[in-house]
C-alpha cells in the first residue's frame, strides 16, 4: 500500500463540492489542542460567522462534530421526546430519512406526502397541523438534495409556528447558496453540512437552535438519548459562559477549514454568492435545454446548486457517469431513492458554482450522448 | 477576521497530539466524492490497516465518521437495548461516561468502581458478573486517558466471554502505543480514536467488533435508536458486498489523514511502536523521579502513552501549565473530574512518544517550577 494520491475530479455531484486550495492550505495547519486558548478563540469567530451565515442571532449555532446526518439526528434528538409526535413532510430522500429519526426517538410520525421533485405543499403541512393540535415539530427539508427541489421554508415556519409546533429544517444543500434567514423565518432548528455551498471538506454539520428551542431542550422530561449529541453538554464547550467544559475531542483540523471556507464565503458576501449560484444555474438550463435535456422540477421549485437531469430514453445512467468520470474527470450524481435510474444530479455548490464548470459539464455530456 | 495560524505548540496533553507533515500533507490532498470507485479502493485499504492494527480479522472494523466519544456510542447503542443489563468499571472519568450511555439506552446499569489512577480489579468484576448471571456486556476502559491506568484487557474480555456476556473496551488511548489484541483477547467491540497514538487529526473513531457482536446486532428486538451510528447501515457503505449503499458522506479528507497515518504506523511496526513508547516512558519516569515529582499510577499498571504526574503541595496547577503553553510551547493536560487540580497528564502519544520531547518537557517543568 501506498500514500493515496486522489485523482483530479471537478465535482460536480450532490456534495462534497471542490474544496478551494485556500481551505485545503487551512485544513493542512498544524493540529492544536482542542481546549488552547487561542483555539478556543478560534471557535468563537466560528460561531460568529455561522450566525452570519444562517441570518441569526442564536446563542445556539455552531458545527456538529459529524456530517450532516448527525446534525439531523441532533435536532431530532434533542427536541423530541418519546410519545411526542412530529409531523414530517417527504418529497425525497432526507424526508425519509427525518421519519427514521423520528420513528427512532419513539415519537409518532405523520408523513405529508409529496412527490420526488415537486416542493413540499404548505396547504397539506397546514392540514396536517390542524389535524395534529399539539404536534411538537414540523420538520422539511428546504432544499431536497435527493430531487433537487425547494420548499418555501419561510412561509413553512410560520405555519408551525401559528399552530405551536417547533420548525426543524435541513438546508444541508441550501446554507451559503440560496437564502437561508433562519431569525427571518423564525425557525427553530436548522442544520446543514460543510461540503455543500460552504466548500469545505465533509464531516461537519452546522446548527442554529432558536431561543424557543432552547427552551423546549431546558424543559425536557428525560435526557436525549445520544450523549455525544447531547446539545446541553455540547454548548458547555462552545459557548463561553464559566469556561469551557470538556465533552468531546473537537476535530480542530476540520475546523480550521470550515473557518477558513466562511471567510471566504462573506468576503465574497451571502447575497453575491446567492446571485451566482442564480446566474450559473440558468446557464446551466439554458445550455442542457440546448442539447434536449429537461429537468425534474419545475421552474419556480428549482434549487440553483442541485439541478436534476431527466435521463433520455435508452440511455445508460451507469455508463454515461462511468464515462464522464473516467474521460473528463467530471463528478455527477446518480439519483437517489425513487429517482435511481431516471436523473442525473448535476451540482453548482459554492466554489464549484462557475460558468466554465457548465460549459465543461455540458460539453462532455454531449459528446457522450454524442447530441 | 483573518485566515487561522495556530501557534506552534508541542502537544504532550492527552490528545491529540503533533501530526506528523506526511499526514498533514495527506489531510490537505484535493477533495473527491465518497462514492467514487478511487476513494472506495481506499476505504478498502483503510480497513485493512486498520484489522491489523486492532490485529483481528473482524469484517465489522471501520473508523466511525466522529470522534472517540461517538464510537463509544456506537457500541452502545447497537450492542445493548432497552431493560438489558451491562457491568461498567468505573476507574476514572470514560467509565462513567460508558454509564452514561448505558443509562441512555435505557438499559440498567452494574457498577463496577476502582478508584482513579488504579486499574480495573478483575475480581471485582467477575464478582459482578456472577451477581448478574445474563448480564449483556461487560464494559471498560482498557487505557484510561483520565487517569494513566492501564488495565488488563485481556484478562477481562476472558471473564465476560466465560460468562456469556460481551465485552466491549475503550482503548481510545491504547491503540498504537500499547499492544490492543483484538483477536486473541476475545474482545467484542473495541473503540479508539485518531488523535492519540495514531497521531491523525481528532475526528474519527476505529472501531472492531467480532463476529458474535455482529449476531447480537443482527437479532436485535428494536432498531438502533441512532441512525447516524446504525452499524447495520454503516457498513452497508463500509462492505463491498453488491455496492456501496449510500449511508452519510464519508469526510473524505480526515479519511484521507487517517489512511496516511496508519501507514507510517506499519512502516514502523506496530511492535517497534509500543516499544519506542514504553522506552519513552521509562526516560519520563526517571526524568521526572530526578526533579522529584511522583506518578499517580503504580508502576505495574502504567499507561507509557498517558503519565500522570502528581503536583507537589502548594504548586499553582493552572499557573503552571500556562507558562508552560506561553514560554515553551508545550502543552500538558489538566486533571479530568476528580483529579481536577491533583496532577497533570503528560501524553507522549505517537509520533509525539519521542525522547527529545521529554527532554523538553522536563526541562521546562524543572524550570517553571525552579527545581
Amino acid at each position: 500500500m501506498h500514500s493515496f494520491i486522489p485523482p483530479d475530479r471537478l465535482l460536480l455531484g450532490p456534495g462534497p463540492s471542490n474544496v478551494p486550495p485556500r481551505v485545503l492550505a487551512a485544513l493542512a495547519r498544524p493540529t492544536i489542542g482542542h481546549l488552547d486558548p487561542r483555539f478556543v478563540a478560534m471557535m468563537d469567530e466560528v460561531k460568529a460567522l455561522l450566525q452570519r451565515t444562517f441570518r441569526t442571532r442564536n446563542r445556539l449555532t455552531l458545527p456538529i462534530s459529524a456530517p450532516g446526518s448527525a446534525g439531523m439526528e441532533a435536532c431530532f434528538v434533542n427536541l423530541v421526546e418519546p410519545g411526542d409526535t412530529v409531523i414530517v413532510c417527504r418529497n425525497g430522500v432526507f424526508g425519509g430519512r427525518m421519519r427514521e429519526n423520528v420513528i427512532r426517538v419513539g415519537a409518532e410520525c405523520v408523513l405529508v406526502e409529496d412527490a420526488f421533485g415537486q416542493p413540499v405543499d404548505p396547504a397539506k403541512a397546514e392540514a396536517a397541523l390542524k389535524a395534529n393540535p399539539g404536534a411538537k415539530a414540523l420538520a422539511f427539508v428546504h432544499a431536497e438534495t435527493s430531487t433537487g427541489a425547494r420548499s418555501d421554508a419561510e412561509l413553512l415556519c410560520r405555519l408551525a409556528r401559528e399552530h405551536g409546533a417547533l420548525s426543524i429544517v435541513d438546508s444541508v444543500t441550501g446554507l451559503g447558496g440560496i437564502p437561508v434567514e433562519v431569525d427571518a423565518w423564525g425557525a427553530d432548528a436548522v442544520y446543514s453540512g460543510s461540503q455543500k455551498c460552504l466548500s469545505a471538506p465533509p464531516g461537519l454539520s452546522p446548527v442554529s437552535f432558536s431561543e424557543r428551542a432552547l427552551d423546549v431542550l431546558r424543559q425536557r422530561r428525560a435526557p436525549v438519548q445520544s450523549w455525544f449529541l447531547d446539545l446541553g453538554l455540547v454548548m458547555a464547550y462552545w459557548s463561553g459562559d464559566g469556561g469551557r467544559a470538556y465533552h468531546h475531542t473537537a476535530p480542530i483540523n476540520m475546523l480550521y477549514a470550515l473557518h477558513e471556507a466562511l471567510l471566504i464565503l462573506h468576503e465574497e458576501g451571502l447575497e453575491a454568492s446567492w446571485a451566482r449560484h442564480q446566474a450559473t444555474h440558468l446557464r446551466l438550463c439554458d445550455a442542457l435545454a440546448a442539447i434536449g435535456l429537461d429537468l425534474l422540477v419545475p421552474e419556480h421549485a428549482r434549487l440553483p446548486q442541485l439541478n436534476t437531469v431527466r435521463i433520455p430514453e435508452g440511455v445508460d445512467d451507469a455508463g454515461t457517469r462511468r464515462r464522464l468520470l473516467g474521460e473528463f474527470g467530471i463528478e455527477i450524481g446518480a439519483g437517489l431513492g425513487e429517482l435511481a435510474g431516471k436523473v442525473w444530479r448535476i451540482g453548482l455548490m459554492g466554489h464549484g458554482s462557475r460558468a466554465e464548470h457548465v460549459d465543461r459539464v455540458v460539453g462532455a455530456l454531449s459528446t457522450v450522448l454524442d447530441r
